[in-house]
């Protein structure tokens, strides 16, 4: 298979994991005769040094050339600190999700057996864990309508939902839980929300298209504590937004390490693939950031395009990687000091020549 | 000190936590010599049903004449099952939150030794946590205007603040600071809301009134890591309506138990005391109520009043009461039956002949 892909590394560590997803796709493409045309572009605060714009044309224009994207990180503590700053790196992936249509957020949270020790929760409460949550990405309070009055002392936001917006996200939510526990939580705050009533209206329509599909609802702030207090008991999380922003980060603690979380962010055209972790600046180039979420979000992208054994064997590697903890500091007890490319390293030679 | 206290049980398991609260309330006006004057009125289901209203006009002129009130819980099945029901025990403390005033939510999260072992979490991950979380409590995205499309595709809901809604609560949040561990963790999405970026000026702006407090900020979504990853971190966190919503519930579990929280609700000239779970109507009359969490609020009563000794009476009786697990069924492995107001008698006895 030929796939072009775009390489976003964006900034802080960004660029280092970003590199071993490549390295691995170069390796996944050897060893099974694809070829993989990967081109590089600029986003967040990297772009707007370069050219002012935290997602500038030039980008785009890659990206939707693109077969799929692969992205890495993007956030500046120098913007995070400055209330007046006008442009801001996060407003490049609010650009890129709503410029390619990226509608869907995908985030898979596991409870790896390896790692069961090393999650804040007990390792009896989350053993066996398999949730999978689908965010709307491109409606809601984040894009909606800000005002800010004159003297600075008043502002609003407004969070708008439409029935198509709601729909093609839970089409692709339904489906997912079709192909797995056949169940799909939607998580809302109908009590109080008028597009929280939305969506249960929407959704519990569509139900009825999905008759192998048993359909619940919670509100957010119940959702809040049931991830923590009996994670086992989700499939297919379905929500909002905002909403999915804080739920899914709150279950990325689930399986002991964010470095190991990777994302799919979908729309009918375009497709973008990236770990979930931010930036996180003070580690750039100290050779000690976990590369395998932007690893296993390579391992999503050969999903989308079907390629379930190049996919699998990624994944393998990345256990064995975890077995013998040939794995970056945050996880590691057991070796001095393994690298960012050391780990990509071991997984590419893995792909090279499996065990 | 003389205080008029009104007290409104509720519905469920409301009036049976809120006698044993009354109960230790007496035990410290008499060790104390307080004078402490309870007078009640109904909310909720129970009011529906005498007035039809629920939340009377009786029961407002009730609160507003006292200095404080002691809240049980709402709510009953009864009114949850049926969509058509017109008006609703949830209504009652909406109502009553805005007819008071009450912009602040106070919600203190504490783990306790003795019940380490009943969290999700790890037991070295929350010991010594102890966390004070302020929400605002009647502005935001739940009190904004609600738009639905003529078509109902459509829907929006409007979050909105103000620079004095955000500083009053602010105040509160920053005094508590002063009188903890010093440090106020302001939780917003100023990467993305307008709203946001208003509580971090205004915040900001605050905090030279008070340089002895260290300030921090923190994404919503990666508080809700934080929160479990690492609860330790945080001494007092002040954060908008819905946030507060998600938040603080989330931060519930950490104790191991929703029966030992308790929270006030604040505003400039009223007062309000009440455990935060619910009616819990499927253990009314069933004595199995723990009213550890109303009996909380009562010494929280004490503290706003500065009555600092009596509150801290109360505490060390319910550390005792764990201790000995002269506690109700649910935290309870080594008594057969326990009753909610058999912990009230060990409770006001220690009170009485403090050991
Ligand atoms: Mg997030
Ligand atoms: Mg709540």
């Amino acid at each position: 298979m030929k796939l072009n892909i775009a390489v976003l590394s964006g900034d802080g560590i960004g660029p280092e994991v970003t590199n071993q997803a490549v390295k691995v796709l170069k390796a996944i493409a050897q060893e099974f005769d694809h070829s993989f045309v990967f081109r590089s572009a600029d986003v967040g605060a990297i772009a707007i040094e370069e050219t002012g714009s935290p997602f500038p044309d030039a980008t785009l224009k890659l990206c939707k050339a693109s077969d799929a994207i692969l992205f890495g990180a993007i956030g500046d503590p120098k913007y995070d600190n400055d209330p007046s700053a006008k442009v801001r790196p996060e407003q490049g992936l609010l650009k890129l999700r709503k410029e390619l249509g990226l509608y869907a957020n995908i985030r898979p949270v596991k409870a790896y057996d390896e790692l069961l020790d090393a999650s804040p929760l007990k390792p009896e409460n989350i053993k066996g864990t398999d949730i999978c949550i689908y965010r709307e990405l491109t409606g809601g309070i984040y894009f909606g309508e800000k005002t800010l009055s004159k003297d600075g002392d008043s502002a609003t936001d407004l969070c708008a939902y439409s029935r198509v917006e709601i729909e093609r996200v839970a089409h692709l939510a339904f489906k997912a839980a079709q192909g797995r526990r056949k169940k799909l939580t939607l998580v809302d705050k109908a009590n109080v929300l008028e597009t929280s009533r939305l969506w249960r209206k929407v959704v519990t329509e569509m139900a009825s298209q999905y008759s192998d599909v048993t359909l619940e609802f919670l509100f957010v702030d119940n959702a809040a504590m049931q991830i923590i207090l009996n994670p086992k008991q989700f499939d297919v999380i379905l929500t909002e937004n905002m909403f999915g922003d804080i739920i899914s980060d709150e279950a990325s603690v689930i399986g002991g390490s964010i470095g190991l979380l990777a994302s799919a962010s979908i729309g009918d055209k375009h497709a973008m693939f990236e770990p979930i972790h931010g930036s996180y600046p003070e580690a750039k180039d100290k050779g000690i950031a976990n590369p395998i979420a932007s690893i296993l979000s390579a391992a999503m992208l050969l999903e989308h395009f079907n390629l379930i054994d190049e996919a699998a064997m990624i994944r393998k590697a990345i256990e064995k990687s975890l077995h013998l903890e040939i794995t970056t500091p945050d996880l590691n007890s057991k070796y001095e000091s393994i690298s960012t490319s050391k780990v990509g390293d071991f997984i590419e030679d893995f792909i090279n020549h499996p065990k």
